[in-house]
């Protein structure tokens, strides 16, 4: 064995102690959430056959899977599919693409939406429909590593599927509020809906360019309108329909007023029109239920996931913090089982970044001070029959559901052990020698204030609030 | 988008509700008591540098690592390397372990300990020691899939790094028995010392073939003692240390009487003697504070591990069900992170098999009743008007931290809302037609007695425990 640098794989990360309970207050949170709202866990292998993954995100997607290598020699498969063996090796005339199909059947998954359609086709005879199911697994891309974007991250999804009833987009809109505002991060929830902007691209008379057109739209933000146009023109649409669309991309109000607005625009569209029938009786019946924190507001320049998105379009933001990017998004599709031979099943669902809400939280501050690393109490002590004497002490505590520790190396220096708290952040020590052994009163020192005070264990115990 | 048959690949498996609540009953149990007993969670990608695990388990282990293609033109890095390029494709006379070093450079991790050992090494600056630290992740192996083992599955680990103290392996006995009394699992420690192995194999002057005779005893319960022996014989251990073996191997009784036993046996051995006294200070320790439920004992044919562990070796067995595989295990290794640059760092842990706790609680009915999915109220309503009525009641008991739901579809058959309901096991069913939202007196079905009553939504909150 030779020495190692060792080191994480480029775009990933371990989680010390310190990152790992403020992410599972996150994840806690979420799922207490999730399961608030009747959703149940499933977990699908980190593993599908690469025959499951591959077309379903795209070209780009499809590049950005991790592929597994086959187990053994799978060079054998090789040689034996391609039958143009060289001597003592093989030769290939077609691209790596090719040859990756033969060398590896398996890949790490790239969201949880696919294995999900995958999950639902294959065990639909033992599901009852409507599913309400959440997930909070790992995705792996080989995406380029950037600040904030890695290439395994978490996802956190929650999906309800067999259902067309509006009544599911309202009860999603409603839990990302509650996830956010028990998470203490102000938002803004922006709908849109596929509808209303299959309703645009027909009035301007450009059906055929739906993405193209809601593509660069969605640029607005960070292009301008010059820029969405200038794009649009690239794009080959045409100067009539570009015109048509400056008063929709330029209108500036509140919700109720670019309803209207929409109405009056969309007036020959049939499928605009019940674009924008869907989100006024979503955003009604969420104005007669409050939410708890969130805005919740009409978005027709939100596009994101086109592709398979058929109804509503969701997407949060933080309203501080100055962090742009998108910590929640989702959608309905109407049929993403489909491709597994289950056709006509409509779902719609949401994802939490986790990854994002941290950056957002820690940015923020946001993280209550409770959320800290876990041990209550260390016990100090100055030998061998000291260590023996605390030791069914600790257990006793533990016993009463206080997390205790004591330090275990019994002849190591006072000041050694008390540098243990204080990094552990632990907040009592009971510090223990001949006296206390023989008083049966220990020490208790308190590590905020630094008191001290000699006490029986069972005031001890009564001391400290778990 | 062709149509794929769905399935998740050899060797892994989905996890739906019900599986997920009692798994995740598991877990939370483990995780309750490691936080008790102050260790720490961390976390480590699922992907490692080859290097980091390549050398570690084996040969057999080395195979078994499941290898990640790298991204993008992977034959680019080949060609290169190799300088063989053929016409249009490419050659090489090597076998497919070295083609697999070009292609692949990252792989999933195959257990918890060597990456938890890369990560002391890499972050050493930033832990305080000794260091006490806990993962649940998934592991990976290209194992041959049969009944009960997986090529997914999870690991649960604590360990203790840069402490010598007997103390942390006197704790990690007691963190065996909190896990399996808090599960209700039956269960026998075993444990036995490297240093007591190892003084046997001097004292019959064998000590060069330690591995071979521990591997041969460990298989006893499987092959009984002439099947020990003819191992022995066929891996050239001579007939005299055969003899010598003989009463040891033979020898039945408490654990004390096998300490007695192994003092006489080994009186020439200082490295035995200090092993005999290691076992009798855990042992002594326990006695004087009583495990919860599990019984200790010494079992010297216990050698699992045997190529890292340098002391302190244990394994949990159930003592019920008929299931003989350990389901907890563990032990001291002196030098696991000399590999990656840290010499002389001691550590010692145990390793909860989750797959097989499931198995041995499901097979022996341990799981309380109380595990089960979490929805505690659906709300069944007949129409657009009715489910407009109950949304402010949802939130209203959700806001009281009651899990509730309400079935999306409001057009729905009674029937069917109430098929729904059992299928999820949904304890309450409220239901509210046009009489309850004249009242505001709705009608709470409880549906394992099948009795009604109409009470109001203050009642029904008082009266749904939570």
């Amino acid at each position: 064995m030779s020495k190692v640098k060792p080191n994480t794989p480029k775009g990933t990360r371990d989680f010390s102690p310190a990152v790992m309970v403020k992410r599972n207050y996150i994840f806690d949170t979420i799922k207490a959430a999730f399961q608030k709202y009747g959703f149940l866990p499933i977990e699908t292998p980190a593993m599908e056959n690469t025959s499951t993954l591959m077309g379903k995100y795209g070209e780009e997607g499809d590049r950005l899977i991790f592929k597994i290598l086959n187990s053994g020699d799978f060079t054998r498969s090789f040689k034996d599919k391609s039958g143009k063996v060289g001597e003592g090796g093989f030769t290939l005339n077609d691209d790596y693409r090719q040859l990756t199909t033969i060398i590896s059947e398996k890949a790490l998954r790239y969201d949880l939406t696919v294995p999900f359609a995958r999950y639902v086709v294959q065990h639909q005879n033992d599901i009852t429909f409507p599913f309400k199911r959440y997930q909070i697994q790992p995705v792996w891309r080989a995406d380029r590593p950037q600040k904030g974007r890695y290439r395994e991250f978490y996802q956190c999804d929650a999906d309800v599927i067999g259902s067309k009833s509006l009544f599911n987009e309202i009860e999603l809109v409603q839990l990302m509020d509650e996830v956010f505002s028990k998470l203490n991060i102000s938002t803004t929830i922006k709908i849109n809906n596929r509808k209303i902007l299959s309703g645009i691209a027909e009035i301007i008379g450009e059906q055929e360019k739906i993405v193209t057109i809601t593509v660069a739209i969605d640029k607005l933000d960070k292009i301008g309108i010059e820029g969405v146009n200038k794009e649009l023109i690239e794009n080959g649409i045409n100067q009539e329909a570009i015109e048509k669309l400056q008063p929709l991309i330029k209108f500036e109000g509140t919700t109720a007023e670019k309803l209207t607005f929409l109405k009056q625009l969309l007036a020959t569209s049939e499928v605009g029109l019940k674009g924008i029938d869907e989100v006024e009786k979503i955003i009604s019946t969420l104005d007669n239920n409050e939410l708890q924190s969130a805005v919740c507001e009409l978005d027709i320049t939100l596009a994101r996931g086109l592709n398979y998105y058929t109804g509503a379009i969701f997407e949060v933001k933080s309203n501080q913090g100055g962090l742009d990017s998108s910590i929640c998004g989702g959608g309905r599709y109407d049929d993403l089982t489909g491709v597994f031979g289950l056709p006509n099943t409509s779902g719609v669902g949401i994802s939490f970044g986790a990854d994002r809400i941290f950056d957002v939280m820690d940015a923020l501050n946001l993280f209550p001070a409770s959320v800290t690393t876990s041990t209550q109490v260390l016990f100090v002590s100055f030998g061998e029959p000291e260590q023996a004497y605390c030791i069914p002490l600790v257990t006793k505590l533990r016993n009463e559901g206080i997390s205790a520790e004591l330090y275990p190396d019994a002849g190591a220096k006072m000041k050694k052990q008390m540098a243990y708290a204080n990094a552990k952040n632990i907040p009592y020590v009971i510090v223990v020698g001949s006296d206390e052994m023989e008083s049966n009163l220990l020490t208790l020192k308190i590590m905020e204030t630094g008191n001290q005070e000699k006490l029986s264990i069972e005031d001890i115990t009564a001391k400290i609030e778990h």
